[in-house]
């Protein structure tokens, strides 16, 4: 049975990259085409825009299933249109699962004792695609409430052979007001990075070098990257940031080892609205968004194989 | 068009109590009786499941809504059924908000940007019940991300006369792990708590004395409870951890202004489960499980007015 950080590596490793393609749909920028086929079928407005996002997130998935390890729905996105919404959420982290992709579900959930366990079990499918209501490989999680609240989540993480990712330094601006806060010398996320490793050192196989518990390190902070890295041996990274937040490859190069484990870097709206901007606009305009999807993935993969260790893959 | 604020405090003056039931549905403590009927309409746990916990919750909101001013459904319970889990919360929401109660949806969510703007239209419905999907009055957030990260759910409660409660202090024991890291002489969660009045604040009408946001404060910390009173003097308190996990009336007395303003104090499991402990098991047992509740809530009504200020409602 393998555990979630061996799944991973193993995709990363036969796809050559560490490239994550975040599932963001927001009903303004998807392709007139999609917009359009929705309105004809419904005037109820959630169900519309449900029944859009999943279309497009289902072609999303098509294009980068072939080219990357693991794809990152964005649970909010979803959320915002109620039962619809949750119910195409599932049906596209179902389809991304059949299609062979890594599903990490980006929820950021957290709560106490027995709530938290409702969470996990939510969430936590892990190997089994059944054995949770959504069928997520691993989730994000946010730590304030305290490593006992983590707990429950890594349990079961660990028994079902599915992932998390602690919010340790995330990538806003903002990262820096509570997390920064240097206690007895030392900053509040190096803290909680110090909780995430002992977690996942605990979960770790003795053949493995990293375990089941992750940790959410944004690409807009390079120093703190390189550092963590090196505190969180048995802990994969998850780096928000890159692209559109204005993260560069070569500020995730210290996320990862050696030999080009170690991280995945998500990209959400560079890659799925990629025909919006330059040089795509140019080269495919929205008659072929999905060509520039294809082509933002590639560059995508080329950028961090040439700047980070990745390339060793 | 009265503010959040305006309309929690008018319900509780009604109801001369500021107490708040929490709907915490979970299988196994259920009455057999609608568990029993649960599983004669489906062999679909995720289905079976979600019809009781609706029938359990429907119920329990007929038994409560002329006692109490407000409940918080517990939404880790629902969404661990997926898709049928979504849409019984989405209707015992409705319910609540049909017999006139409060409803705060207890979801602990937080992101970045334009995430974070969309878990908000996700949930705060505020005043008018169709404007968003989920149809909350308020909705509890994490606030580790940053203050830039609370700023969109601020800007949407306060336009949609709806409300938050920013987790400051929770009820956990691990809650001292971070929360207390002292740095610059003060712990973190007095620095959150200063940014929740100051945001609470900016939302403040001139006439009224607390704005839109509000903060979770456990009654498991009494001391913590009335310094936070105190620094936080525009945000509405909402203290958990009353009953099951220890707390007691006279722990949450620090919460409230001397006018009785200024907080609710929940309690889930107490009332949700009453007749499966004592005194409740004895005098009404499983067959009475309705009136059991009915008792326990009274009796925690009885029990803020005679050691809280609420008292003076």
């Amino acid at each position: 049975m393998p555990d979630y950080s061996s799944r991973l590596n193993a995709r990363i490793q036969q796809l050559h990259t560490p490239a994550l393609v975040g599932i963001d749909p927001r009903w303004e920028s998807l392709p007139l085409s999609i917009r359009t086929a929705a309105q004809s079928r419904t005037t109820n407005r959630l169900e519309r825009d449900a029944w859009a996002f999943e279309c497009f997130s289902k072609q999303l998935i098509d294009i980068v299933a072939p080219l990357v390890p693991a794809v990152k729905p964005q649970v909010a996105f979803f959320e915002q249109l109620g039962v619809p919404g949750i119910a195409a959420l599932l049906s596209v982290m179902t389809y991304a699962r059949n299609a062979g992709l890594i599903v990490i579900a980006d929820a950021k959930r957290g709560d106490i004792g027995s709530t938290a366990e409702a969470y996990a079990q939510a969430w936590l499918a892990g190997e089994d695609q059944d054995a949770a209501a959504f069928p997520a490989d691993a989730l994000t999680i946010n730590p304030y409430l305290g490593s006992d609240t983590l707990q429950p989540f890594a349990d079961l993480a660990h028994r079902r052979n599915a992932g998390l990712y602690v919010l340790v330094r995330t990538s806003n601006p903002g990262a820096v007001e509570f997390q920064d806060r240097v206690a007895e010398g030392r900053p509040l996320f190096e803290v909680i990075a110090q909780t995430v490793q002992n977690l996942s050192e605990s979960t770790r196989a003795t053949n493995g070098t990293f375990g089941c518990v992750g940790a959410v390190v944004g690409a807009t902070w390079p120093t703190q990257l390189t550092t963590l890295r090196q505190q969180m041996p048995a802990v994969p990274l998850l780096i928000p940031g890159y692209g559109a937040q204005g993260g560069t490859s070569s500020d995730t190069a210290g996320a990862f080892n050696s030999d080009g484990l170690g991280a995945v870097v998500n990209n959400s709206r560079g890659i799925n609205f990629a025909w919006h901007r330059q040089p795509y606009s140019e080269q495919f305009g929205e008659a072929r968004w999905q060509d520039a999807i294809a082509a933002a993935t590639r560059d995508m993969i080329a950028d961090l194989a040439q700047n980070t260790p990745a390339g060793k893959l």
